[in-house]
């Protein structure tokens, strides 16, 4: 493949998916915030950049690993990057979004020749490094074929859910809603376990390999039971993706009674001054409202 | 061995369970209130009874495999099953019960002699077939490794949590805790795709290989997309279950709102007819809310 690839958004996962397409001898030129992580990219084997647009300059593809649609349309409109691309070029958008905000996306920048593909990805540090990341991809065939390499360097479970941007979207939507339950529920019983007099970390070893396990719990699970755990996603992700759970279903008239308390019990952790501690820590609001107990 | 275990609860569960002390050579007595069962436990090797008392004459060890602690009790006493045992036998308690219940039944148990095992079990029929049955028993030392073989003939995952019965009733009420939540988790999240037009057995797909799955979602997820699934277990047990994790969340004053929300939508599918139908089926609660869309 002799296409450049420009690449922002270095972070957590940033970085190591970025390493995937230079694994795979793909040109990467990477821009990040933080000019540690793009002199981090140039040690790797990639070039870096001084700013979005210039990454961007003359690239064929350019994969946007940011947060959400507000960073992302800034980075491609008021930052330049869009109209720096190569004429033709497609834009890879990994952020969890509404699939509304993506479609309108999308228009805009067709509008330039150029297309979009909806990517959102689920699996974390650990898909990448296991290479079991999910990809939720929507894009018109011949976009979505073009840029199909790309997605399998990032992980094996690449799905092309349709023609539309926003159906990635709104697949990514689903998988956010359980992904966030998940963890609020992981924490329920374990500070459950806890406050039941039972060891949190053999509570933890049983339900881990009962009908009770889930990826979430597998995954977070140990981070609850830690004093404190490094952050690989924060609080503040689940209080954004879980608002864009309840947005989705409050667009469609769905009532989503598990996801709406997992939204609160993130939101409260956050309101504790947790926001940007690893999404672990929603334990927290359990354990603040229940401390351990000591009765077996 | 050469002792005689009384398998009373010859059911969905208590029937493959039964089947693997036989296939261990082990010698079982079984009763059932349903003849049928009686029948097949005899087909396979065991031999049958007309009453629990008359499957207890004598036996050293008596499995319940009954669906609460009311009819644990019924059988033990009204029914005469515990006076029949032998004098220094062991009852094993396999329901999921409240724990101080289980340690009322433990007082009046050791009052003839006698012993309790509390051992409730997590994993299903699946469980017992790949022998990944978790058992969460709690007992005397000396009492737990009398029984031990029989339990690791259920399945391999045996902990033994503690000394005192309802230790591991109160270790299964945190497994139910996760199990009715992510039951109702899976329902959530497939209603959301069939309503934002995403084919439902793509989106079960997806999250069964991607962050978002769970044991529960990869086992009752198939059900839930199937027009007419099998009863493995009913939508009432999770009813009962679920109702079991609130009270111990109220007896040691512990709000669960994830628990107390899945509680409500297996208690609506009940309402709404289908508390014999698979838990699965909690799905229901949800189409009736917000039927399948149509938009992509």
């Amino acid at each position: 493949m002799s296409e450049t690839i420009a690449f922002v958004g270095l972070g957590t996962m940033g970085l190591p998916m970025a390493e995937c397409l230079l694994r795979r001898q793909m040109r990467v030129v990477g821009y990040d915030v933080r000019p540690a992580a793009v002199a981090k990219i140039i040690e790797l084997g990639g070039s870096g950049a001084a700013t979005a647009a210039e990454a961007a300059k003359g690239a064929d593809v350019l994969v946007l690993m940011v947060v959400n649609a507000d960073q992302a349309e800034a980075i491609l409109f008021a930052g330049g990057a869009l109209a720096a691309l190569s004429p033709a070029a497609s834009v890879i958008l990994t952020a969890t979004c509404a699939p509304g905000r993506v479609a309108e996306l999308a228009t805009r920048i067709e509008q330039t020749g150029r297309h979009l593909v909806d990517a959102p990805v689920s699996g974390g540090v650990a898909g990448i490094r296991d290479n079991t990341l999910t990809i939720m991809a929507s894009a018109p065939r011949p976009v979505f074929k073009r840029v199909e390499p790309i997605l399998l360097a990032f992980g094996r479970n690449v799905y092309h859910l349709g023609e539309k941007p926003g159906q990635g979207a709104a697949m990514k939507i689903v998988n956010q809603l359980l992904c966030g339950i998940h963890i609020a529920a992981t924490a329920e019983a374990l500070a459950l376990a806890e406050r039941s007099g039972i060891d949190a970390k053999i509570a933890l070893e049983i339900v881990s390999g009962s009908a009770a396990s889930s990826w979430m719990l597998k995954n977070r699970g140990p981070r609850m039971v830690e004093p404190q755990p490094d952050v690989l996603s924060a609080v503040d992700i689940f209080v954004k993706d879980l608002g864009l759970v309840l947005a989705a279903g409050q667009s469609s008239k769905m009532g989503l009674p598990l996801a709406a308390v997992a939204h609160q019990l993130f939101l409260s952790a956050s309101g504790m001054g947790l926001g940007a501690r690893d999404d672990s820590q929603v334990i927290a609001t359990y354990r603040a409202l229940a401390p351990k107990g000591d009765e077996a």
